[in-house]
Order: structure tokens, then sequence, then C-alpha cells
């Protein structure tokens, strides 16, 4: 290692700013932790002019950030251009291909290629880092990489998306619907103007298939996590939630099933006894579950200029430092992929539910869903149905105990189908107090 | 790296029997994901006819810890047998000057010693590892050594002793007084017959002092830490902080003021607004603020033998891996002690704080005390008093704006003197919601 490591940033959105000012700011400190200089030499980004409140004087500019990847005199290529194709993946790859190491924070090009990108910086001989890639600062992959690398994960979940979660803290303390508290979002400047990557899933499930793929030595595989977002949660799903005791949050939720992952971003029950419910706000948590160390929560800011660029910054120390753990925390060609032959465990992927139906006010209505569960063998844990007037549409909250999602979604379909069912019943699982 | 890490273990309680465990369990994950077979080869303890539910044979034993740690074919010792001096610190001085690496359980050694045995593992090109150390299952140390090493560190604090923290929170829970608590605890097994260590926050102020060092890159000095546990607390005062919105734990806290850093460990309001508040229970958490990162908090099992030796099986996966990142976060050589002589910044040094009194109820009494506190310049926030039977003593609450602790300290010692007080009063500093 030369006492000086030269990196070239492509991208220079609020991150790449923002790593740039850190890198001046804690030249010192940056220095002595890694006993080694950590200098911008070059920057890409696509308008040269743009006033990012960073000084770019002194690095060299390029146009065409491919051509800076395999540029002579640099060792590593941050890239944050954002995009899981397109010219942010030629950039990886080709600073890969030229052996100069590579830090991103682009979780959908990961979660789309990230074992193709680690097979080619293994190849090299180069590190691929990622850290803030899930979870912003929160240091999520070198802890489960590293601090948790002795123990058989069990389960991994976070809440992994800022936006969510500020949204549902949102609908909480106000009990406003979803639409509104969108556009008071986006007004802020918390929600994008196109929300779906966001408010449908996809930006947790990206982050998600990274912690799966680590947690269980699995190739990523984005393609096998099943994705819903929160348009379907109302303010009545919030408030009778807390009335039985939970929080909903929006979860990215890995699990062991048998040889196989189960992968999932959807809203889920949290019990208010787990820490994690108790995370509100723009901020992300991780929960880790493991066979010695029990299960250890991680909790910070999920995205911003200023956690993210302390991310790209740990990789970059973690370079200078000579620390290369294995990328996906094992050799690619030791990933096993899910023996989708193999038997699953019934008992290790059941859940508890909540389901929230509207219903006319009839004789025999409870009787008949209540037999219908029974027949799919599913037991009732609690009902909640409040009085009415005479005639109204009225709620009825039912949790389960521990059910299969086949089961669940068998008395469903017949539920659904009632005449005296009125709307689309709403069902989600209930995280399990452990 | 050889294909094998051979490995001693010097001392074979819960931890050395639940490492012997978890290498066994995990063997064919571990040597996947650290690429190298981690392997007992010998073991020493006071008793070797002790039956501690793991198989010893195969393994070499040693009467003498001291004579293993420098015997052949050996490339890690495991230090797990306690103690600042004597022969846990004889194991590791001998296993380091024999160019062993070291891993190590044992806060009271690195506590006392700690500069001078990472300055001895860098002159030998060794690791001194003791992620298992500080707060247990929770990669503490690697998150903020790597995670958080691009950030200025302004503040380290956190729940450090689970001991503590389950009788404090049952102490909410029951109302009961901390001598009740004190007996159940230890009828559980969750305190010791010996419980000072605990419960006084000499355990806490151990961990305290290796996080103060790590952060601020400052020789460890455990002398530095100012101790006060938590014989003082009442349930009084833990029902008045749940009224004013607060929780009471004690806290191991390090925070630079100026050219200094002021380490302690003693009880704080802490705001329930700060997720680190609802962190009950055994479990330990760590609070890191960073100049870029902003908050991250950590939490899990702070003790134990399954989430202690998946800490100590960490630190031995990270030399399998060739992982060795600088002891203490930057070499000891730059380490920088605290300039005694700079002048501290009385702004950042300011608490706010919480203060019961007991005071005869006749006119006037409050007039003296908030006269006292004026003449300090300490603003008051909020005050409580109950009414209550004419003639006796009464508890008065007091919050106040942040002050300086020297202020409130000697109004405090006006307030003390005064007919009217009756006992010793509370004073508890209460953490910034930021």
């Amino acid at each position: 290692m030369s006492k000086k490591l030269s990196i070239a940033i492509a991208g220079l959105g609020t991150v790449g700013a923002g790593l740039i000012e850190l890198l001046n700011t804690e030249r010192e400190l940056i220095t002595a932790r890694g006993s080694t200089e950590i200098d911008v030499v070059a920057v890409s980004a696509r308008n040269r002019n743009r006033d990012r409140g960073v000084n770019l004087d002194g690095y060299r500019w390029f146009d065409d950030p491919v051509e800076m990847a395999s540029a002579p005199g640099i060792d590593v290529v941050v890239e944050l251009i954002g995009g899981h194709d397109g010219v942010a993946k030629s950039v990886v790859e080709a600073a890969l291909r030229a052996g100069r190491h590579v830090v991103t924070a682009n979780k959908a090009l990961l979660a789309h290629h990230g074992t193709e990108l680690a097979a080619l910086a293994q190849e090299h001989g180069v590190t691929l880092g990622y850290e803030a890639a899930v979870a912003g600062g929160i240091p999520a992959i070198k802890g489960l990489r590293e601090g948790l690398a002795a123990n058989d994960i069990t389960e991994v979940f976070g809440i992994l998306n800022g936006t969510c979660n500020y949204m549902l803290t949102e609908m909480a303390a106000t009990g406003a619907p979803f639409d509104d508290i969108l556009s008071d979002a986006q007004a802020l400047g918390y929600a994008e103007a196109e929300p779906s990557t966001d408010v449908d899933g996809y930006d947790a499930a990206h982050k998600l298939a990274l912690l799966a793929s680590l947690a269980f030595a699995r190739p990523v595989d984005f393609d096998a996590v099943s994705i819903e977002g929160i348009r379907s949660i109302t303010p009545t799903d919030i408030s009778y939630a807390d009335e039985l005791g939970y929080k909903i949050k929006l979860l990215g939720h890995a699990k062991r099933d048998g040889a196989r992952v189960i992968q999932s971003v959807r809203p889920r029950l949290v019990p208010k006894s787990l820490p994690i419910a108790n995370i509100d706000g723009v901020l992300n948590a991780v929960v880790m579950r493991g066979s010695f160390v029990d299960e250890v929560l991680l909790v910070g800011r999920g995205a911003g200029g200023g956690p993210t660029a302390s991310a790209v910054a740990a990789d970059l120390i973690d370079i200078a430092r000579g620390i290369k753990p294995p990328i996906f925390g094992i050799p690619v060609s030791r990933m096993q992929s899910d023996d989708s032959a193999a038997a699953t465990d019934p008992e290790s992927s059941k859940d508890a539910y909540y389901l929230r139906l509207s219903v006319k006010d009839e004789p025999g209505v409870f009787a008949d869903i209540a037999a219908t569960l029974r027949d799919q063998r599913i037991s009732i844990e609690t009902v909640v149905q409040r009085g009415h007037e005479p005639g109204e549409a009225v709620p009825v909250i039912i949790t389960t105990h521990p059910a299969t999602e086949d089961a669940m979604r068998t008395a469903l379909a017949t539920i659904a189908a009632m005449d005296t069912v009125l709307s689309e019943p709403q069902l989600l699982p209930i995280v399990s107090a452990e």
C-alpha cells in the first residue's frame, strides 16, 4: 500500500459533494486513522459548471466516467451515479477490470448484478465496497459481514427506507391518510415527485437483497424478493395496530426456511416491546438474529449526504488500512443457491397475521369468517369490532396465531368473495417478539 | 496466512466453554467465511476436571497459561481469565512477545494497560482483538473503529452494564427500592453476590475507557473516568423522571471538551424520545455521534456465553481474513494525551440537570433555593412539588437549563447546608435530545 490513496469520483450529487467535503474536513484524522492520505484526484459528472458548494479545482475532470475508471494514477473509483444498468455498470466494470478498487452507494446496481461484480472484483484482486448502499451511515454491512461473522444468521430484517418510515410515523401522529402525508412529504423534500421507488418498496428491496446475500451466503437475488409497499396502509390499520400493541413498519425481511431463504419487503406489525418498533421518522434500522449473538439492532440515518458519505469514506479507509473482507462475506464460488426442490419447514415459514375486513353488519357474518379460518386450521388470537350505527359498514380486526401464508391466502380468497365483505381485506404479517 | 489458524484458550469459564461450543457448531460456516479453519489446539484453566459441558479431548492441556502463551504451534491466544493484573496480564504479554495474536474479553486488563499492550502488539506485528471486552455481542468496537472511522467523534455514550440496566428497569416496573431489587437480581443470577463491580459503575467504566480511547485517539485512561453507580437512585427519582419524560439509565459517557475528553459513568436522565431510552432489561446499547454520520445506535446483549463468544470469534475470523485495523483506531505513537492546560469550552461542558431535594414545608424554602440557583446563573426549567400533609418532608424536583457542573456543585453545597433541606440532594445530568 502506497502512502497515498488516489480516488476518482463518478457522480457529484449530494453524496459526491458530501464526500468531497468530508475528505477535506476530516483530512488529518483520516490520514492518521488509515496511515495513508486519501486524495481525490479526478471527478466526473454530467454538468461541469453546476455549483455544488465544493471546490473542484485541482481535480482532473473527465466528461466520460468510463474513461476515468481506467485512467492511470487512480487506486479507487467511487461510483455515485446510480441506476442498475447503463453508465454506472460500465464504470464499475471498467474500474474492476483495470484493477481499481470500487466503492459504491448504488444499491440498484448491486441488487441486480452484485454477484457477477463481486466475482469480477475477486478475479482482479480488488475490493468492491458498498457499505453506503444499505442503510446509509449505519455500519450494517460491516456489522453483519464481520461483527456477526461467527453466527449462523437465522433472520435479518429492517427499516430500510427512511421515506416510508417517515410517512408511517406521520400517519400515526396525525391520523391523516397516505395521500395527504405523501403530498406533505413531497413538499418537505422527504419524498420524490415520482415516489414509487420508495413507497412501493423497490428501494428497500434492493437493500434487502444485499443483506440477504450477506446473511445467508447466497447469490444476490433481487427477483426473489416479494415486494409490497405502504400504499394500502390506512389510518384505521395504524390505530388498531396501536391499540393491539403494535406499530406498522415497512420491513425488508429475510429468513431461512429449510434450504431456502424467503425474502420480502412488506408492511408488518411490530410489537412495541421490540426496540425497532420505536425507531421512527426518517431513521433506518437493521435487526440481525444469529445462532450465538442472539439479536443485534443497528440504528441511524439511512440517507443524506453526510451519513452516506461517512459510509463511503469508511470503505475508503478500509482500503487504506488494507482491510479486504470477502465482498459478500464468502468467496463467490462458495455461495449456495436456494434448493427449490428441498422441503420447506412449515413451522419456520409461519407468521401470525393481522387481518382487517370491512363487513356488512348482519347476523352470522362473523360466524362465516371464523368458520373459513377454522377450515384452514387458522387459530384466532384477538378480534376487535366496535359499536356503530345499524346498517353501516363495520371494520373487523382479527389477529391470528402463526399460520402459513398459503393457508391465510386461501382463507382470504374465500372471505373476500363473501357478499357481506365489502372492500379489499388488509393482510399484514406480525413480527414475533422472539 | 496458513489455511489453518491454531488457537489456544486461557480460561474456561462461561465464555471459554461458549467459544468452544461456537467453534464446533459453526465450524463449516466459519471456515467458509474466513477461508481458513480455526482450530482449538490447546487450553488452560485452573481446574482440569471440572465439567464444563464441552469435550476437551484432543486439546493440549496446560496447567500454566503463561507457558501455553508462547508454546510452539499456536497462532492466536484467547485470554478469558479476567482481572486487570496478575496471570491474565502475564499471558497476554507473553503471547504478544512470542508473536502470537491475542484476543481477549478482559475489559479490566485493557482499561488499565490497554495502551502499553497495544504498543507491544504493534511492535511484534500482531493483533490485539477486544471486541468482546465492550458490550458483549454488539459490534461496538468495529462499528466505532471502522464503521465510523471517517468521522470526528463528538460524543460516545452507552448502557454498558446489563446488571444495572436490568435493575433500573425492574425498579421502574415495580416501584421497589434498590436493595430489594438487588436481592432479587442476585437470586436470579443477574447480579453477583459481591455486586460492587456492577452497581458501583466500575465494569461500565472499564468499557467506557476503551470506547473513549478509540473515539478520541487518546491513550486509554481509566483513572480519568469519574465513576458513580446506581445505589443513590430511588423509586421517587424514577417516577418523577418518568413524569417529566425521561428514563434513568446508568450511562458511560465520553465527550470532547476543547482539547480534553471528559469521561464519566453515572446515572443520567435520558429523554424518552431518544431510542436508547427504551433499551431495557439486560440489553446494552452504544450511541456514537460523529461529524458526518450524525448518530448511530447499536443494541444487543452485553454479556453471556453466546454473545461474548460471538464477539471473540469475530476477532478470530478477522485474523483469519487478514483484517488488522489499528488496535485503538490509530497507531499508538499518534495518540494524543489530554492537554490539561488547554482552555475548556464552557458551553460544551454544560449539561441540564435534575435535582431532587427533600425540604421542610415552611414558607420561603423554595425562594431560598431558587435564589441560590440564580446566584450561580442557573436557570430553572421545571419544578414539581406535590400536595402533602403540613409539617411533612416534601420532595421538590427541579430540572435546570444547561449549566456547568461547577456551578451546580457550588449551588448544591449551599442548598444542602440549609436547615430546611433534610437529606442528601440527588443531582443527575440530563442527556440532550440532540
